[in-house]
């Protein structure tokens, strides 16, 4: 890139760097992004869509990020097919991704047992178990904690006070949120006249490549293998994953969505905000859940479900559509009801 | 206060603190403050409303809180207009509030390019980034990470393990309990052919004055400028904050509640426990939810609502009740409509 | 036992720790215990009901754990009465319990005026404040964080990154996982016209004993007394306990589950993931309540409930059926009403 730091980047440049057009003026140089309501003339501002088009109207960036220029009359504007995907490329260079800063920090405890990759980063207070690797260009930040036997994979980084239990592996370039919480025991009991007897749980937790877990997620360990989340897949804040559950790849699994134990989800699966899923079932490719959806029982590869326990999204608009409607509905059927001589002895 | 500690304080200390009326012994003196069932002679205990004035009755505290005297004869009473808002003024006498003792532990990691007023407080391991500014009597206890160009305003305090990304700004007087996340990154993707494009979120989270969070929740960062929680706003534990919200001021969203990202909460909301907010909404000032309501629209101001998905209160109330009526509803219909000769196939 | 580390347990040694009988070759001897898929001829699985007994025909495991070995002929079967029971007891042999390795590390802050046994352990980065008590072969570890004149009975074991706020005890070998927060601050406030005032919450939390709480639950202190959790029960993930609430003994309380203030739970309830309990609510013994039930009143001795808000199981499934109906029985209504000349309008 030829945009020396401080001094920003041309529309010409950006667009380069995001395969997209420019529309107006190509020299224009703008130092940063920001909202379309807080950028000025010297700063870049995005719009995703339609809507914030007619928004970006009244922007006074210096330059603008849209699909198209068409309704931008007078603007400079990086037109790109995809804006959003633009936005990633023209995010990258204002904002050059973290990379690891190689050592140990002094105040790290990492076991002799442990190996460290010259190229890694580990920050001040983390403590590390015997037996686990941290590999190239891997980040640990502050307080972290790694157990034994675990292994961060090239360019994996854990934010500060993540913890890993014992028998975790992160792919690479898996990001893992600060307050989340790898491998601990899954909700396993035997149940007796006698009491309750915990089932150690001697598994562990393996995290595919490209993976993020949001801030506060907790995936627990497996009773004997792994509970597995797949390549690519993106995990939110404050999700719960149980035991022994398998998440495909590619997926989304929202905020404060719950899997309970065993449950098999499959690729490409988007689990909205404060879904939950039952224990011991199979979740099918692609499928969708609405937010708060209650999934009870297996769901079929590309369904689109919603509701509490789940049905068919379309079903589901449909039933709530009649659920507000519902006094009135029965107070009809009370009416008829009177009138037809029918009670509640009535059966025919 | 003419009260030393250890010797308590005397009913009519206790009233005059909190603005009350003595009805009994005025020079009676109590050492602490217990619930009704554990409070003995030398202890108040504090009736909330007229429930809790039935069980007074049988509390052996010497000297009761209560809004009136009336139902308790013959007891030393510290009469108050509002009997929670005097709690608070007779808690602070026996419990006076937390106060930073300034000094920076020797354990800590602050950035040289960090600055720590002298009159803050930071505690056994705390890590402090560059650019940041702790405030004059903030309190940050042991474990918190802060992160680059943070501000901690004047008695902000975070408790142990609270964890700040870069750019978070906190609030005068602002409380952040453990394990709270404030800036993680927001939950921002750009979905292509070719996959997963994660967003960079370049934002920040800002805290105005007299707020609280707590215990492991969550506020995500912006995509571009800042997610905001307004002043006097108060979050409970588990709650999450998705990226570019702006909650209002004097507001509650109680435990487990989750925000979708860029909504705009009004001013005095009261969300209640796992309520979920979908993205981009606008749920009016005065605003109340009902627990684990789901809401998917924009609401009003002032409105009252509950259920998933969300309807004014009123109608979900009369939803609920036709709701446990159903079977016998539908038992009726059938019987109607197979008299009528209607059926699945019928049209008209 | 005979059994040697590495060496491994031969079946009849295993039968004999968990109560079990051979169907078999007893001389056979195992490494390990795998899941019935991963195991091989030198490992032994486990099949807890009919249905893994149907997967188990095709395991190359070695030795079979199981209620029956008639449905796998020609296989060396320990047979067991309660396979989950005998698991455990299996699982204990390959897998012994942690135990402290007493001392502190160099790295941990403990203050002059908390008590350590000799026999306890203390991990690196932990602090412990005044006034705290940790009991014999109790183990802190990594980071945990023990505010003032807290107790850790005999056998306590603290997770990485566990924070106790002041006046918190946890009973004998009751463990807590990674991130959890005991005794944060209740959510209580007191409103009045001239804003928000936050009630100081002076109370504790009591955990009794062979308790476990999962990693980054929250169980808030109390105002007055203590927030409770009985003997023998067992929280998941991400679970929160509101402040006064007393949970009773030898439950469950399942992941992203709430409690909001001062309810009390009876014994051997059984609460399902995410559902969530309003507050001053009294749940009776042995209730049990399926996945995302909201509780909204008090719920009698031994029920069985379900839905938001819950009503009994057996009424919810009714009206979920109906519910999945109820376009096509509103569009019957609609037909009888048309025919039958009523409209919104009607009254009778």
């Amino acid at each position: 890139m030829s945009g020396e730091p401080g001094a920003g980047f041309s529309a010409a440049e950006l667009a380069a760097a995001c395969g997209g057009t420019v529309v107006g003026d190509g020299a224009r140089r703008v130092s940063g992004v920001r909202s379309l309501e807080a950028a000025g003339p010297g700063e870049l501002a995005f719009a995703a869509d339609a809507a914030a088009e007619r928004r970006a109207t009244a922007s006074a960036a210096g330059v603008l990020l849209a699909r198209s220029a068409a309704r931008l009359p007078g603007r400079t504007v990086v037109e790109a097919a995809d804006p959003s995907l633009a936005l990633v490329a023209v995010l990258g260079l204002f904002f050059p991704p973290r990379r690891a800063v190689p050592g140990v920090h002094a105040t790290a405890v990492v076991d002799p047992a442990a190996t460290v990759d010259p190229t890694a980063e580990v920050g001040p207070f983390v403590v590390i178990g015997a037996g686990s690797r941290v590999g190239p260009g891997a980040i640990v930040e502050a307080h972290a904690v790694v157990g034994r036997r675990c292994t961060l994979a090239e360019g994996a980084w854990l934010h500060p006070h993540v913890v890993l239990y014992d028998d975790v592996s992160v792919g690479a370039r898996t990001e893992v949120h600060s307050g989340a919480v790898l491998g601990a025991d899954g909700f396993g009991y035997a149940v007796s006249p006698t009491g309750i007897r915990k089932i150690p749980q001697v598994g562990g937790v393996a995290l595919g490549s490209d993976v993020e877990v949001g801030a506060n997620s907790c995936v627990d360990r497996a009773t004997f293998e792994a509970t597995r989340i797949g390549d690519g897949t993106k995990v939110d804040d404050l999700v719960m994953i149980g035991h022994n559950c398998e998440v495909g790849r590619h997926g989304f699994v929202c905020g404060q969505a719950g899997l309970a134990g065993s449950s098999v989800i499959g690729d490409r699966v988007v689990l909205g905000g404060q879904v939950g899923v039952a224990g011991h079932l199979r979740v099918g490719d692609g499928v969708k859940a609405g937010a708060q959806t209650g999934i009870q029982s297996d769901v079929p590869d590309g369904a689109n479900v919603n509701g509490s326990p789940h049905m068919p999204y379309r079903d589901s608009m449909r039933a709530i559509v009649e659920i507000r409607r519902l006094p009135e509905t029965a107070r009809l059927v009370r009416i008829l009801a009177r009138r037809a001589g029918l009670s509640e002895e009535t059966t025919e």
